[in-house]
């Protein structure tokens, strides 16, 4: 029955492109700098890409990987290989020679396209890859060709541009695998599908209400879920993706001026990094600026510092087996009239579903039952959905212990508060047990970045003779101040219970993902060397 | 596979409302007069109802009927019928009592809900319905219970608000059996399903930007195709329903300014008698309103009176087997630019498919191929999609025919322009043949409306001993107005080709179905009593 016929077709994001360069052919798709393409140039380079695979031999279900900055080529890719049944494997650029090698080689990647930018990470290994079949050179800066293999523009022009029919055959096919940035141990693929890429797509679409006239800045890197579906989500609407290779401040606001930007995505690290530029107060925005935030837990003076410039503040909350966002701080009518403190307040919390995600509860781990609606119960975060991954690449086991009871579990604590939004309180691994008390990290953080001299923090639990574990805080401070640390603990005195008080705090830079999130891990390992807790 | 798990949950509109419920539970979800339910309310009453459908004995799979005006029962069936897999069957109460019992026999309907308005459309004939096991009278305006059995709010009293779990477990099982109020013949019952209901659903959100703060008016019956599925669409973003029993231009203004409107749909003979209201010139909206038109295609004089008005139109064109809208004319951002007329005029056109619905083309309905993009050859709309039926109920043959060659047969005769954007010439039965060349009643349609006295026309092909047929206007003037025949006739020389010229003109009311389509046929039936022309 669920054959494709007048009334059932499958569910891809790969459609959306068909749609829009028949809507609009002649409308911007991607701008890259001085480079536009139109949805109709868009449409024959995704078809001339799919036909060069096809040629090279790529067939259903072979794994395609990208290495790639946020360019037209990543986009490109998104369409091109799901178009003829194949497998993305977006692979994240910040990572060491070795970590790329195991990713193309535990997906067992036959081509692979690489920004020259990258080549390095690719090609001293490149030998070790033994079902690599070959590789494209992506020149987007210079033209250099580093690896073996064609240009990536002689690739698209040696292919015809007759249109490739769809080969999907199951929406719960597999459209990509998404490589963990994985703060410790292997990193793991999550196998994304159809089905959840072209309702996720949607769901972006409806939350943000981005239509036609959006204007969509790349931020968010694309190699990190799919850029959280938004290569297909700008697309299906007709929108206009405009690229960026850096996400340095300079860039981002002029391109926000230039291209009169109404969305982007980023984690907090991000928005800190735009509100602490000397030039943010200068900026003038024409249209209504969206900016849509997740990873980290937000401080809300971050949500405030950005409302500051002019621009409203979307907080999402997901994971990469969840294709990206999960969950919205979904606006409530009522919220318009607090002050901004206090709103800021309330969007900081991870909220509730996705129209299109629909399943997310706070849970006891152990017996599945839901935790009361109180604000201060702790439990699991665990979600349901057409948008939670198929499983684990070639991990059963992994799979298993996510999926336990039914619901997959995201390892973050959470409470749920009286009107239903969920509050993360914790990743599970960075909570802090001092003296049998539960420490919420990001508590203390949260006090912490109402510090007028701090631009950054994190908090781990230190070793301890008496109490275990104790708080203590790594900070990095506003360029011109110098807060000591007396000082930042005397501000946490005043505002937290004394158990939950850092005791001590070291000042300087933090180690960070790709994705921008503090990896704590780093942290901890350096601070428990030779002990033996259980470092995850 | 495809059973609910973590990762698959089935696509129905029911998910909507416990979404929303969670999120927006004190919000405003159904205004009727001077009654107001929460979402809360929404969900507790749906919930009793269907508790109440099931102590009743209603199992999956049965049907149930409802006969009621755009009220808030008529919501509370569309979430609680499906919620326990039973099969809703909206009807339409503008039927005579003898086609009512057609398809509550047809339908094999076991339950019945009637507004105690249209008691009389049931009551003489429901001991002609054997499979019917019980109504329950619907007391919106009064508190009569003509017929036999329970008022609605007893019904709902009597069962208990414990939560149903949602029975559906084939995303493309039957939600509803819509009969289409067919100009002819017996009504064919169009079957919908979970998946298409939903999706269609979230594209019209998509399309029309609606979000939590939108406010939708009830002008277009709910009864017919589930209201273009705007039951689920309003209830998925938690938006309110201002429901609407009479869609007069004084209650309609009156809402549009009391509840802040923001979008309501509408043929466009809604629009019409909007726009020639003596009131609508000192109506001042507050927030942007958008009107959604389709049915018959609007003239752009209608397109443009509207606009006058401060509203925005958007053009969509459906039928009930697509599950209302299937196209819009997608608006582009050069059009800003261009004068109104010109607006209106490209704004008249079909236009493109919905992101979620996909396909439509227009072809050459013998050999299936698509005509060429030059906005002069005639080809049959075909369709193809999730949002297109599962087919005619019990009426197999009807089914098939519909289905031809894989695609969905529209029955309307359009032309595809250069910019890919369809327009529709004509039904396949309204085009006149006159001395063997077709006219296009909706072509001399659109010229009559540019005459200023115009409020409505319809032309019909009527028996010529020369030419076969030719050319006849039926027209209704504007109040205060009194245009002669030779003066439309002149008008009309001064256009059109001097064979598309109406040869005679009469004046007065237009006999019209429920959803304000003009019924042609009843035209022709009178024009040719007596002769052979084959009238469908």
């Amino acid at each position: 029955m669920n054959e494709r016929s007048a009334n059932y077709e499958l569910l891809t994001p790969v459609s959306f492109l068909e749609r829009t360069a028949r809507v609009y052919p002649d409308k911007d798709a991607i701008v890259n700098g001085d480079r536009r393409h139109t949805y109709g140039e868009f449409h024959n380079r995704v078809h001339r890409l799919a036909q060069g695979l096809k040629n090279a031999g790529i067939h259903k279900g072979d794994k395609v990987a990208v290495i790639c900055a946020n360019t037209p080529h990543m986009l490109e890719a998104h369409f091109a290989v799901p178009l003829i049944g194949a497998v993305l494997v977006p692979v994240n650029f910040r990572l060491t020679a070795s970590e790329v090698a195991y990713i193309l080689n535990h997906s067992r990647s036959k081509a692979v396209f690489v920004d020259n930018e990258f080549a390095d990470l690719v090609k001293p290994k490149i030998h070790e890859i033994p079902d690599l079949r070959f590789s494209v050179n992506i020149c987007d800066i210079d033209d250099s060709t580093p690896l073996d293999g064609m240009e990536y523009e002689a690739f698209l022009a040696g292919a015809s541009d007759e249109p490739v029919v769809c080969d999907v055959d199951d929406e719960r096919g597999v459209i990509s695998i998404n490589y963990t940035s994985g703060t410790t141990g292997k990193p793991k693929g999550v196998m994304c599908h159809h089905r959840g890429a072209y309702l996720n797509a949607l769901g972006e679409a409806l939350e943000f209400s981005i239509n036609y006239e959006s204007v969509y800045l790349w931020t968010l890197p694309m190699f990190h879920c799919n850029g959280w579906c938004f290569p297909w989500t700008v697309t299906a609407v007709g929108a206009t993706h405009v690229c960026l290779r850096r996400a340095t401040p300079e860039e981002i606001f002029r391109l926000i001026q230039k291209e009169n930007v109404t969305h982007m995505c980023g984690a907090p690290t991000v928005l800190i990094t735009m509100t602490s530029f000397p030039g943010a107060r200068d900026v003038k925005l024409k249209r209504k600026l969206s900016v849509i935030t997740a990873a980290a837990p937000p401080a809300p003076t971050v949500i405030e510092n950005i409302e500051d410039l002019g621009a409203e503040v979307e907080h999402v909350y997901g994971l990469t087996e969840v294709y990206g966002p999960h969950s919205i701080c979904a606006n409530q009518i009522a919220w318009k009239d607090l002050p901004a403190e206090e709103r800021a307040r309330l969007k900081a919390r991870q909220g509730v579903p996705y129209v299109t995600a629909q399943f997310m509860e706070v849970v006891d781990p152990e017996s599945m039952n839901p935790v009361p609606w109180d604000g201060e119960t702790l439990g699991e975060i665990v979600m349901r959905g057409n948008n939670v991954m198929l499983g684990y690449y070639r991990q059963d086991e992994a799979t298993e212990e996510a999926f336990k009871g039914g619901w997959f579990h995201s390892g973050d604590l959470a409470v749920v508060h009286p009107d239903g939004y969920v509050e993360i309180r914790d990743r599970a691994k960075d909570i802090i047990i001092s003296g049998g008390e539960n420490i919420s990290s990001v508590e203390v953080e949260r006090v912490i970045y109402r510090h007028p001299d701090v631009l950054e923090a994190a908090i781990i639990g230190v070793p301890h003779e008496k109490w275990g574990e104790v708080p203590k805080a790594f900070i990095v401070v506003k360029p011109g101040t110098n807060p000591s640390e007396q000082d930042i603990i005397a501000f946490c005195r005043e505002r937290l219970a004394r158990f939950k008080v850092p005791k001590s705090v070291e000042f300087g830079d933090l180690p960070k993902t790709a994705t921008g999130k503090v990896m704590k891990n780093e942290l901890r390992n350096r601070e428990w060397a030779g002990r033996d807790k259980k470092v995850n």
